[in-house]
C-alpha cells in the first residue's frame, strides 16, 4: 500500500473529527424537557442524539436527503457465483435511470444519484447517472487482486469526492445504495476475512442461489481468501482486504464514507455490500461510526455480523435482502422524524403541561 | 348487553367483509414479476399484498392519510394509578391543536383529528378538534363498570361515525393514537382478562412509575377485575370487558375500527391502547384483523402479548411507549412504499431485465 491514492486516504481520514458526546448529551437534555414521559420515545431519542452530534447541535431542518447507488461489475462472476447474468448490472442501472426500480419507488423525495465506477457497458450521459468509470468490471479475485493499488486509489477518490460535492449541495443525510451482480461473494470475502467469523456463516445465497451454487460460491471465496491472505489469516490490512476481495462499488462507498464524515453528513449504511464497505471504513478509521446509521437488518446472513463489528443497531428489521439502497430510505423517515423533535416539540413549561412524580398521583 | 346500541354493532360488524386470499396471491405474483429477486423486498411485499387485498386489488395512489387521536379522561385514577395528573389529558389536547406534541412533529402530511370522547375539561370548538364527549371522564372501575351500556354504545357509536366520515373525506388509511392519564391501566385489565395472561405479566410502568406505584396499580386492576368478572374468570363477553374496565377513547378506537374495517380502510394500530381496543374489536369480530397493520411494538410489557393474541406482527421495533400515535405514524411510510411498488416498479420484461437462474451463471 505504498501508492499515491494511500496518501489521500491518510489525509482524508485525518479530517474527520469524532462527534462530540458533549453534544448528545445537551440533546438528551432537551428531549427530557419535552411534552413526553422522560425515555418514552426509545430508539428516536438516541437517533436525534446521534444528529445533534453529528451537526454539531445545529440539526438542519428540513433535512436534505440523497441516495447514491454504486455499480460496478465483478470479475469472480466468472467462477459462477450468482444466480443472474453479469448483464443485469447495465440493464438494472438503465432500469434506476428509467425510474422502474425498487429504490425508485421508495425514495420518498430523496434524490437519486446512480454512479458508475465499473459497470461492464458504455452508458451515455444522462440525468442523475454519474460517470467514473475506474475500469470495466473488478479482476476476478479468484485469480487475482479484484483490483490493483490504482484501481483501488481511484475508486475511493472518486467515493470521497462525490461526498464532498453532496456537501455543496447542501445534502445533509445520504444513503448507500449499490448493484453488481457478484458483490454478495465480495462482500462475504470481505466480511469473513475482517471479523474472523466463517466464510459458512457469513455466506447467503446472495439473489436466490440454490444449495448447489451456494457450495460454488463458498468454495470460491475460501480459495480467494486463501490465495491473498494465506490458510491462516494474518490480520491483513482493512484497504488491502478491500484491493484483493473487494469490488470496484464497494471501494468507491468506502472513499465514500470516508468523505460524508469529513464533511460532517448523516450516513445510512443499507445491506450487506454498504455496509461491508462501512466495516472497511471503520477499521480503517473508528470514528466513521460516530457519523453511521444502520438502516436496516438484511436477510442476507453476514450483514448482521458486520453491524455488531461497527457497533451499530439496525433501525428496521423487515427481512430485505435487495440492496439498491432500500432498506436505507425506508429509514429516512425515522431519521427526518427523531430529527424534527427538537425544532417542533413544545417543552412542559411552554405548553403548560404538568410533570410527573413517578410515586403516582 | 341488551341495549339499543348492541343492536348496531352488531348491525356494524355484520358490513365487514373478510379480505380475499386470491387479492393477495394477485399481488404476489404482480410482485414476483417486478425487477428484482424474488421475496428480497420482504415484509415489505406481505405488507403491499395485505393492502392490496384491503383495497381489492386497486390500491389508490397516492394514499390519503390520517391519524385520530381519542382522548379521554380515567375514573380509575383517583386510585393513584399515574405518574401524571389527571389534567395532563387536557393539558395534552391542547398541545395537539398547538402542535407542539410528538405527534405533530412525526405527521409526515398524514392529517391530524383530535377526537374528546371523554376528557376532564371543556375545550372551545377548534380545527381538528372533534367534540363527541360522553361523559367527563370514565367512572371509576374499582367502584363500578368503566361505562354503563349507554355510555358504551355512545362511545362505540361515535368511533363508528368518525371512520365512515374518514371514508367520506376520501382517506385510504388511518391511524389510531390515544391520550387519556391511567389509560394503561384499563388496556392492561382488558388485556389480562381478554388473552388470559397475568395480571404481572401484562402491566408496566405506564408513563414512569416507580415500583411502589406499580405495585398499587397491579393491586387496583387485581381488583377491578374481580368485582365485575369474579375471581375465576369466566370467559368474559368481549365488549362487557371493555364496558367495565375499559375506557372511554378504547370504546371509541374499537367502534372506529369496526367502521373503518367496514369502509375498507386499512388502520394501523399504534401502542398498548390502541391495540387494546383492537383485541376487543378482533374478539368481537376477527375478520377486522384482515384490516389492521401493527405500526410498532411498544415497550409496554402487555402491547406484544395483545399483537400475539390479534396476530398481527409490528412493522417497526423502537423501545417507544409513547402512545398519540406516534409509533403507527412512523410505519406509515413504510406501508406507503410497500404500496408504491405496485404502481412504480418496471417487470423484468418491461426494463428488458435478464431473469435469474438459482443454478448460479
Amino acid at each position: 500500500m505504498s501508492s499515491a491514492q494511500t496518501f489521500s486516504v491518510v489525509d482524508l481520514i485525518s479530517a474527520i473529527a469524532p462527534c462530540q458526546e458533549a453534544h448528545k448529551l445537551e440533546a438528551q437534555r432537551r428531549l427530557d424537557n419535552l411534552t413526553k414521559p422522560i425515555g418514552s420515545l426509545g430508539r428516536l431519542e438516541a437517533i436525534a442524539g446521534q444528529a445533534y452530534s453529528i451537526f454539531s447541535g445545529q440539526v438542519p431542518q428540513p433535512l436534505s436527503k440523497a441516495v447514491y447507488v454504486f455499480a460496478a461489475d465483478h470479475g469472480v462472476t466468472e467462477e459462477g457465483v450468482s444466480a443472474y447474468p453479469r448483464e443485469v448490472t447495465a440493464q438494472m442501472v438503465l432500469n434506476f435511470m428509467q425510474g422502474g426500480a425498487a429504490i425508485n419507488a421508495l425514495l420518498h423525495q430523496a434524490d437519486l444519484t446512480v454512479v458508475d465506477v465499473g459497470v461492464d457497458y458504455e452508458f451515455e450521459k444522462a440525468p442523475g447517472l454519474c460517470r467514473m468509470k475506474v475500469r470495466r468490471g473488478s479482476r476476478n479475485m479468484h485469480r487475482e487482486p479484484a483490483m490493483s493499488h490504482e484501481e483501488l486509489g481511484q475508486a475511493l477518490e472518486s467515493g470521497a469526492c462525490l461526498a464532498h460535492e453532496a456537501r455543496k449541495k447542501g445534502q445533509h443525510i445520504v444513503a448507500l445504495g449499490e448493484m453488481g451482480i457478484g458483490n454478495t461473494t465480495a462482500a462475504s470475502a470481505i466480511t469473513a476475512t475482517l471479523t474472523g467469523e466463517s466464510i459458512g456463516t457469513v455466506t447467503g445465497r446472495g439473489t436466490g442461489l440454490d444449495d448447489l451454487g451456494r457450495n460454488r460460491k463458498l468454495h470460491v471465496i475460501k480459495r480467494s481468501i486463501k490465495r491473498h491472505f494465506g490458510a491462516s489469516s494474518s490480520n491483513p490490512e482493512p484497504l488491502e482486504i478491500l484491493r484483493c476481495v473487494g469490488g470496484l462499488e464497494i471501494a468507491a462507498m468506502t472513499g465514500f464514507i470516508f468523505g460524508a464524515a469529513t464533511e460532517r453528513m448523516a450516513i445510512i449504511c443499507d445491506g450487506f455490500i454498504s455496509t461491508a464497505a462501512a466495516a472497511v471504513a471503520y477499521a480503517v478509521c473508528p470514528r466513521v461510526a460516530d457519523y453511521m446509521f444502520a438502516g436496516h437488518c438484511s436477510e442476507e446472513p453476514g450483514h448482521r455480523h458486520l453491524l455488531r463489528y461497527i457497533g451499530i443497531k439496525p433501525i428496521l428489521d423487515l427481512g430485505m435482502r435487495l440492496g439498491e439502497g432500500t432498506g436505507a430510505v425506508l429509514a429516512m423517515p425515522v431519521i427526518e422524524s427523531a430529527c424534527r423533535l427538537f425544532s417542533e416539540m413544545a417543552t412542559f413549561s411552554s405548553a403548560g403541561v404538568s410533570e410527573a412524580s413517578p410515586k403516582a398521583n
